[in-house]
């Protein structure tokens, strides 16, 4: 037999991606015996009862099966949209399009970066994937060449950064996020980590930012940013601005700066930007589409070349995601017949998530043992517990999917300082299935702390 | 700066992709600046002008909107699969699949391989991918650790092959098709390319044959498919049936083999098999919705849990894409309302095809200096051009689009005989254009040679 587990390419064998693991598996098993299970373990808004913005979905149809339009009413901006679709598509859904994405959709959301942050944005720079993961698997590719060049990442981070590092063969440069200080970013732990890494013998390439926190919950002020640009610039390296979390910030006083108004604000023409966004996060949470994208800037053309062709290795984004991330950034016109719809259809999705948010973080906080700090943006928790000596985030996590059904990740596959457990639930269940998750998870924390 | 083309992965900057490369880079200027293009470059068929079946496109209209089915009229069977996908999907097209794709999917692509091959199939060793092209570098990943890592592909091929071992960094392992014999593959050329390769060093992991041929047009025969898995078993190697163009068979006397088949008629329990369909061929030409599996046979379990870790990581397939993938099994039943449509509808593309690919063939075999084997599959041929010495066929294809507007591979892209010159076009053009086609490329092969 010509294909073992030990001949296999060794990238794909060191890989972890704890988000599906072996927890998540085991809570899969249980499920098909029949319990109860409350996944907690994935940002899959639609799987727990999130429903799809109906905006979305009739232009969607449309753009499937244009026919439909003389068969059933459909509100006259619907209609307009699918024209719209209809015209920049020029055959449908059903054709490879361009590699980087159908140009219509990348004007469209250049016009989007440009309202939002007032800056100028060249859809020629922006490439349409297949949700952000995969924009993010192409840049690090870009990036990594073998084991000298290094990324720093956060710790705790979304595993797509970890798991993308080693499949490439790259070096993981962690920084460590200030729990005691709300997962604050500081210059003086970026400084430390290019020192260490510049004495391993790696030289940093990039550095990755997730703004609003997977899996922290922190939005970052202007003037982190702005900290983080004059690190990269200081230090020689890339930036790659996960933002893909950017309309999931709950608190009154946060407000989400993107890493591109900023680098602009400040004219640096010497720092390259990665920026994604996705359909599958914010109030859409349409995460089986896979629409994303990344928009680069200053980026040598002759290196976008590069990523272009490494897309169209595989042809192209697929066509129906690629819609999507139009209808995320081309919405109803006030005034039009389906903008009240969509806006309280927004709003109930906001207002539910913010909610959860704080039910989950003062639930948690209320259970001794258990401490979490602010949950303001994004769609998770990472709570902190203290746990007897010997024992582990994976025992702990798999004895709580044992006992209470409720499957969450074990702080291990997001990274932690040393000494101490974490991990990551969503904060997706209905607020009545919050409210018990809660309840359950403090009873099973005195259980097992009391062991 | 710190990214430039110097300093960027070695196997992104040395990757190749002729079918969008720079002749197709210069088709797009033209375009642009008003010419009028053909575009026989790539297997995009709903581009040219090909419709998508009805079937499946009501069907995804009403998966993306269920509330239409209570808004517009749809035949009973269409009602009947939406609510198919509605119960398999639980939470509609919106959510995170499992990552190896929705199991209702996987159960009926596992009927559909039985019921084409008389055979068994399971379900858990078929992934849903992107379309194809995904699933083959899933596996080519999973089989290559480094440049001691062999892959045979056939000369001419695809060049996902060539660039997809590129871009991991294993070798190329060519093994040359006969042109003399209508592109026969042969034994002796087999063992001849496994010995060289051996020879330097390197050892041979799999094989890659695509049947039917892509860019050759080539039909594999019961005996050739079995040839090569006897190959196989003595080598080591494991198999890689590029088989989207399985429906693509023009002539009465050839018929589509799948290597499953006979590798289940032959009992062949050490050969590992990979085998790859997707939704973008055959008379569906649903390329925009990136659907395609890859079902795995003698791949041992844990390898296969390899190869979901890796899908994992960028969470799943697209979903309306694997819904694609489940309309391309799930066919209307005879006697039902769609079925006389669907029936119509594809037997006109099918029709079509073979017509084309006549016309092509004859045609272009009518110009003294150009010779073309058989089109008796797939949608391309790949004629041999006898060319002035010092000139190659990318002058030969550059000049031909700047001349005529026709934008075609040269064969440098695909592979060919040393000395020996070919591009690859589609037959994919419609009829009154494929005769213009045959007509202006006569008339510039006819020039460009008297230069």
């Amino acid at each position: 037999m010509s294909i073992r587990l030990e001949n296999i390419g060794r990238g794909v064998r060191e890989t972890r991606y704890a988000v599906r693991g072996p927890i998540v598996a085991r809570a899969q098993e249980l499920e098909q015996q029949g319990r109860d299970i409350i996944w907690c373990n994935i940002g899959n808004p639609q799987s727990l009862g999130q429903r799809p913005l109906t905006w979305i979905r009739q232009a969607l149809a449309l753009a499937e099966y244009p026919a439909l339009a003389e068969q059933a009413q459909f509100p006259a901006d619907v209609l307009e949209v699918a024209r719209e679709i209809q015209r920049g598509s020029k055959h449908g859904l059903g054709v490879y399009t361009e590699s980087k994405g159908f140009r219509f959709v990348r004007d469209a959301v250049a016009r989007f970066i440009s309202a939002r942050d007032g800056i100028a944005s060249d859809p020629e720079a922006i490439y349409l994937t297949d949700g952000a993961s995969k924009a993010a698997q192409a840049v690090l590719n870009l990036l990594i060449s073998g084991p000298q060049d290094g990324i720093l990442i956060p710790i705790p981070q979304y595993p797509l950064y970890s798991a993308t590092i080693t499949l490439y063969g790259g070096a993981q440069l962690p920084y460590l996020l200030d729990e005691a200080d709300d997962w604050k970013l500081t210059r003086a732990e970026l400084d430390r980590s290019v020192a260490a890494a510049r004495r391993a013998g790696i030289t940093p390439r990039a550095i990755v930012v997730i703004n609003p926190g997977n899996p922290t919950g922190a939005v970052l002020g202007a003037a982190e940013v702005e900290m983080v640009l004059d690190f990269a610039r200081a230090n020689d390296l890339a930036v790659l601005a996960d933002e893909v979390y950017q309309e999931n910030v709950y608190r009154p006083a946060d407000r989400f700066v993107s890493f591109a108004s900023v680098l602009e604000k400040k004219g640096l023409r010497e720092v390259a930007l990665f920026s994604f966004h996705s359909t599958s996060k914010g109030l859409l949470g349409e995460c089986g589409h896979r629409g994303g994208y990344v928009e680069c800037r200053n980026v040598p053309s002759e290196v976008l070349h590069e990523v272009i062709k490494l897309q169209s290795v595989s042809l192209c984004a697929n066509a129906a995601g690629q819609i999507v991330t139009y209808l995320l950034v081309r919405t109803p016109a006030p005034g039009g017949p389906s903008h009240a719809r969509w806006a309280a259809e927004r709003k109930e999705t906001f207002d539910s998530l913010a909610r959860r948010a704080r039910l989950l973080e003062e639930g948690l906080n209320a259970v001794p043992g258990i401490h979490c700090n602010a949950v303001a943006g994004a769609m998770y928790a990472f709570p902190r517990v203290t746990l007897p000596p010997g024992v582990t985030d994976d025992d702990y996590c798999m004895a709580l999917l044992e006992e209470t059904g409720i499957c969450v990740v074990p702080g291990t596959g997001f990274g932690q300082a040393p000494g101490t457990w974490h991990f990551r639930t969503t904060i997706l269940p209905p607020v009545e299935q919050i409210e018990r998750v809660v309840e359950r998870l403090g009873e099973f924390h005195r259980r097992f702390t009391a062991r």
